[in-house]
């Protein structure tokens, strides 16, 4: 029992807790919207984080805690340094920040040709630890900013993000296209239309096709946004590489795990859906697996 | 002098009235903020079309009248059916809308393809009627939404559009980019740099790294903004075929003109900078020139 520990998932908009055994085992777990963004809201500072893990720790005991994601950046509870890959998970975890004697920040990773993260790595380094995808792979992480990660033996050894949710939450909340991407977004014949449409590689072209389609009657409006996802998503896919043969070990929710499974394959290449949850907790014991391995070799 | 005549470029935003006389002198011009938006926010409606045209002519002389733009688009004035590619000068004056005797809207253009376009055409159809460009030529017009448009014996053969300054501004207004995108906008190293990367087609990666390397210390801060625009143009002109040799006829201001002219170099091809202005009057005068001549004929 006293190898239990808390570890926190840490981003800007929200958080997940969990509280684990040694052995990955999630005792307890909750999702709140304590983000970094809300806890700077109320004051932010050194200060206020303290006092969320407090409160943290009222509520899963006074345990060990290891804290990963946006909560390690200037708007966080510390600035830590990147660590620059190729990184494993050993060189992760002796980059620790250390707050105090058993509150560590996990430090995010960059790629010298110029992209950074901050929380992912926990996901990429546990499912190779986890053996939910081998040591050498390409992991996809969708989402607002996709990471896409190439790993070997089983470090990070260089990955690149793309702005592909972001993009559609812009393009549907604040462009001229917003009255057109109101419908359904889900696979189907408009979603892979779009995925065919990226191949030509003219995304601010294709983009105003939307509208422009729409208003000529060439495309139902209700199938405009899934169309744009199509070419989005497309587009992120064709732009990673991924084509006849290629292997993606995805990092997903549902929703987005069945688009870029849809996508990939129509790129020519095969994916796997990987727990990302599950990959989160196996990285994170392996971090905290270090550290209390460092502390008995101090 | 009773060949005086009253073109209005009615845009969303903006307006542009002239006095011309037969030969296209320009009589008298203004410019104001009375686009089809400014007119529908106050009600809107065919009265209040009317009544800004009555306005137009108490101040220009009480002279026959020609709108084009998105005054005849669902917002505007009345819906005016777009005319289908290719399109002659010709053409879009045999399919103006008679709003009555003496007060017409001129057509906006559709490609079949998949692209509409409103005002634009009668600059295109007037740059080759002035002589401004080949009747056989590739023209671009970049704005909020850049049009790329095929002239083919003096018509509108084909056409589409990019939204690459709309993208530009979504970024800087709305995304995660903002912070890093409020610098100078100008032809250099940064904005070059941004169109060699625009080279390997992945631009939501390519846009994230806006960020990343700002992040990083890779680029200045105050380069970014820049980086991104030589981004979004390479891509934009990239995204039109324009390679080694390629002639392009740019109908742009001073500014948009330089970016284009420096990226179109950069990709190998040459552009030749049109006066915008000249070339609606050309245009306008053409059509009206037709209207007169069809009405000859009835």
């Amino acid at each position: 029992m006293d190898d239990r520990f808390i570890a926190v998932d840490w981003g800007t908009t929200n958080r997940r807790c969990y509280l684990l055994d040694g052995a990955g085992t999630v005792i307890e777990t909750f999702r709140d919207d304590r983000g970094v963004l809300a806890v700077g809201q109320q004051g932010g500072g050194p200060e206020a984080f303290a006092a969320e893990v407090a409160a943290i720790r009222a509520r899963l005991g006074d345990w060990p805690l290891v804290a990963a994601g946006m909560v390690g950046s200037q708007r966080g509870w510390a600035l830590v340094p990147y660590l620059s890959c190729p990184a494993s998970g050993g060189q992760v975890a002796g980059a620790l920040h250390a707050i105090d004697a058993r509150t560590w920040i996990v430090p995010g990773l960059s790629d010298p040709r110029g992209d950074v993260m901050r929380g992912e790595e926990v996901q990429l380094l546990g499912a190779v630890a986890a053996g939910l995808a081998p040591p050498d792979a390409l992991l996809c992480q969708p989402g607002t900013h996709c990471k896409w990660a190439r790993m070997e033996g089983g470090a990070v050894a260089s990955f690149f993000t793309s702005m592909t949710g972001e993009m559609f939450a812009l393009l549907r909340g604040h462009s001229l296209l917003a009255e057109f991407l109101n419908g359904p977004v889900a696979d189907g014949p408009a979603f892979r239309a779009g995925v065919d449409a990226s191949a030509d590689g003219a995304l601010l072209k294709a983009l105003f096709g939307v509208r422009a389609s729409a208003l000529l009657g060439l495309r139902a409006v209700g199938d405009s946004a899934a169309y744009a996802s199509g070419l989005l998503i497309g587009s992120d896919v064709r732009g990673a590489g991924v084509g006849a043969g290629r292997e993606v070990h995805l990092l997903a929710d549902p929703v987005l795990g069945a688009l870029y499974t849809a996508a990939i394959a129509q790129c020519g290449g095969r994916s796997h859906l990987i727990d990302s949850h599950a990959a989160f907790v196996a990285g994170i014991v392996q971090i905290r697996t270090q550290i209390w391995s460092l502390a008995r070799d101090c």
